[in-house]
């Protein structure tokens, strides 16, 4: 029921996925709701609808969510997972109630301290893993060391990179340079198992030369926000300065197909849904703006992170850093 | 002498600056290196050269530069304007020298408890200051009251805006979302007499919904620099894809004009130097990739700044806010 143009995308995006899949999909909604939509497509055996009375409104605060709407779609669905009824839960929906449903229903992992969202960077030089994008503002030193090694398991498992080279999202390169949390996460990093390549700036986030970027979910979400609106800001100035002239008008058909290529590579919906990583479980968030190919990749994120067993890795790389010793 | 092509570019803006303008410029450096180029353009009776050894290297630490680099460029020339032999100093060198030496020798405004630097930002609608992007990283909730007085004059007096526009940048509209520092700082910019409109989230910094945009110094640097890394990485990427036939190469030509507007647009050039906030004198700081024209227009901020007495207005709206009593 969650998203812009729910529940069409949803339902649409989960029959995307669940042709000619061996994945079973449940769908969480308004009954009549989203069985409308499901007759919409051609019938799949392996898509069932489960009923939930209520939808989690986008002003609602993820507190309230916990305590009084537990007969929610979000809620309803997540606790699918905690029964063991389902695997995993997707949604589109409010990022805060998916969060707090997650945590509450779900918990965390065992070591982990604080969860975090990563989410999937195209970059010059293949895909890179950015988190924590807000899921904990706030964060201490060691929280950052945690989003490391959960973020490098990610990369090795889901991004099938052997030994992805971890960045510190900070503002100069040297150890000297940062604020506070960050000066004191770059001596932790470097005294743990990860694979840290040091300090990453700004600009050095879409470049590709580290694979996993760490920081704390307020910077995330700043930096994530941020690229996308410049993102939007830059093509919608391109096609107005463009179709301004009788040749920019021609020239932009002939270059009709490098701009799709173009859009498929930047497109979040290539990349599907962000997982929140730290739960005894597996959650994923997807944008709110989500089309029919977000979420079936969603899903599919969601069905690789299960095959993939990546908490299961999460909790031995946790063990080995907590029993350290340690490398460097 | 500071810069990616120094003294060549800083010189040949400096002429382009001085060229019909009544204005007085030093160039600071080493004289021979510096009268050598200054050589290569037409005579200019406003430009003279003052003489400093050492010049500060990218490496070094801006606490040594304040104790042991009393004979280098960016000293001498700080010095100028500590001295009143000059109004105001530009540097396209080693941003924490800058701001170390005018810290130290110009001291801050009475009142301002942390320099900001502010820089401008091209939007969907007109330009936008965003500040702290750098000065001052782990800043206290009244710190980003004060970024707001300074940028609100900023605008006032450089962006022609009568009443521009405050936000807070966070990662939600409402006033519960963000981190400890954004939540207290809303608060505080609420009760103050700075036009605040609220928080503004990372997406819409693009859209100009806000005239001026507050945050800290290591959010800042990391929007900023992640800003540049990401339009570098679209352009290299469009021109890749629209290189790859014949058809993009032939429609790249039509719209080589529409890129060129783009281009105009978003360069940081044609915006030139981010003032250093809250220092009592003038301190320009400029990328160091500087090209002739963004020193020029560099130059110019500079004499706006002085012209448009920047300093005394922002003394006096931070009297104002100090003394009370509030608006809202």
């Amino acid at each position: 029921m969650g998203g812009d143009n729910a529940p069409a995308s949803v339902v649409e995006g989960a029959v995307l996925a669940a042709r000619g899949e061996p994945i079973d999909l449940i769908l969480v909604g308004d009954q009549t709701a989203v069985s409308a939509e499901l007759a919409r497509h051609a019938p799949a055996s392996n898509i069932r609808v489960v009923h939930a009375p209520t939808t989690v409104g986008m002003e609602e605060s993820p507190a309230l969510v916990v305590r009084r709407r537990r007969d929610s779609s979000i809620w309803r669905a997540t606790e699918l997972v905690a029964h063991g009824d389902a695997q995993a839960v997707v949604s589109a929906g409010h990022t805060g109630a998916s969060m707090a449903t997650a945590f509450f229903l779900l918990g965390t992992l065992q070591g982990v301290e604080r969860p975090a969202i990563a989410t999937i960077l195209p970059t010059l030089h293949g895909n890179a893993v950015l988190l924590d994008v807000g899921a904990t503002v706030d964060s201490k030193p060691q929280h950052l060391v945690q989003f490391a090694i959960m973020g490098q398991v990610y990369a090795q498992r889901m991004l099938s990179k052997p030994s992805p080279r971890v960045g510190l999202l900070s503002i100069g390169e040297e150890d000297t340079k940062g604020n506070e949390l960050t000066k004191e996460a770059f001596k932790l990093l470097k005294q743990s198992a990860v694979n840290f390549i040091g300090n990453v700036e700004g600009r050095d986030v879409y470049t590709g030369d580290a694979d996993v970027i760490v920081c704390d979910g307020f910077i995330g979400n700043v930096a994530l926000k941020i690229s996308e609106g410049l993102a939007e800001a830059i093509m919608q100035v391109l096609r107005r300065e463009i179709t301004q002239s009788i040749g920019g008008r021609v020239g932009f058909l002939l270059l009709r197909p490098a701009f799709r290529r173009f859009k498929r590579r930047v497109d979040y919906a290539e990349y599907g849904g962000a997982p929140l990583l730290g739960i005894n479980g597996v959650s994923i968030i997807c944008h709110g703006r989500s089309s029919p190919k977000a979420i079936m990749n969603a899903v599919r994120v969601a069905r690789d992170f299960v095959v993939g067993q990546v908490n299961r890795h999460i909790r031995e790389d946790l063990d080995r850093h907590m029993a350290g010793p340690v490398r460097n």
